[in-house]
């Protein structure tokens, strides 16, 4: 029986774009895993309670709820051991927290002001007052101040990147010469800015570029095909 | 016959403050190879111009000389594999890369305006003039003007090691339960700061400080043993 995965979803059902699902979709594909998607919203926490979450992604597999991308990404290792690794082994999944705590603070902490005013226009209506109320109490202003500093933004976003940049100049992937869950931890983040916002964070000559066309067209175009901006 | 590694010092022989030596010497006793360490200045560029380097760390094995941190790494897991393994296999060794660039660039550059005006005390008198003029041509501005803005440096740093510390909150090193290459590359960058200034950058219930002391521990406190500040 296939997976069952709940996915963030905009007002467009098809319109993808929580950067924690992106990961899983990419793991549940590296490892050949049939799974279905359940468009979910923001607000519609009820939806989940039942499996003790209150954030997307949540997983359930033959019966079991798994919740956490982390803990999803773990549990589909364990679980599934014969199946492509997603972590390389020992120590590559040691070695991924890092990637994982870097994407989570830095490198999404870094995109967040660029892309969420962009976000806004892309929710369902039921989630918006929800979304403007918790995201403007988290970073301590409105959207829109935040929206005309975009260049700011954009230009301290190429600093944080720099070191992802002359990392990918040397290798095809973070994880040598096929991807792992590492690129996909980092790669959910530019699927979450391309699904809702024109502003493009790297320009097409650049090395973080050329990998993330390698992810797009990674399994059938499978990234490619979801809807997106560049 | 043991390997002969060229290593920064400051006006004190003893005092050892490359991070990118460090690495190297933390290398060189996981593998458990014997090696002597040639204390070198920076404005002695004649010393080490026959290796093709400008650099250290240099490292002579065999009658073979190799220069650079990263490629000093590759070569001694390549030339001796048989012995402990610094990046565990691959993927280990390709995702050790963005922990080398994200050190580099964004770690020792937080790191560097902090610390900065500190290592011109330690140097050797002839690499003053030579240190002042470069670095603050690299910064823009005074060794001086920095000192008076530590403190929002220091602030500054605890954004960039948020990531590292919620690593390190899970799990004992960053390659998991044993140190490997991953780790040394960042405590390299600490260990810089300890042998040249008295600014902590962590305090000591940071899990940062907790693995900090975990690696100055390590090898029969092979790095503790060295003149540091804390």
């Amino acid at each position: 029986m296939a997976i069952k995965m709940y996915d963030l979803a905009g007002a467009e059902v098809n319109r993808r774009f929580s950067p924690y699902c992106w990961r899983i979709k990419l793991a549940l594909k590296l490892k050949g895993l049939d799974f279905d998607t359940i468009p979910w919203r923001l607000t519609e926490k009820a939806e989940i309670a039942r499996y003790r979450s209150e954030r997307v992604p949540v997983i359930v597999d033959n019966g079991r709820a798994i919740a956490d991308s982390w803990t999803i990404a773990n549990y589909l290792e364990d679980t599934y051991p014969d199946r492509p690794l997603l972590f390389g082994g020992e120590p590559g999944r040691a070695l991924a927290r890092f990637y994982n705590q870097w994407t989570d603070v830095t490198l999404q902490g870094a995109i967040g002001p660029i892309v969420v005013a962009d976000i806004l226009t892309h929710l369902d209506a039921r989630d918006r007052d929800y979304f403007r109320t918790t995201r403007e109490a988290r970073l301590g202003t409105t959207l829109e101040t935040l929206e005309t500093h975009r260049d700011s933004y954009l230009s301290a976003l190429q600093q944080v990147l720099e070191p992802l940049r002359q990392t990918l100049a040397g290798q095809p992937y973070l994880a040598g010469n096929t991807p792992h869950y590492h690129d996909f931890i980092v790669f959910g983040a530019f699927q979450w800015a391309r699904s809702i916002s024109g502003a493009r964070l790297v320009q097409a000559t650049d090395p973080i570029d050329f990998w993330r066309q390698r992810l797009l067209d990674a399994f059938d175009g499978f990234a490619r095909s979801a809807p997106g901006y560049w």
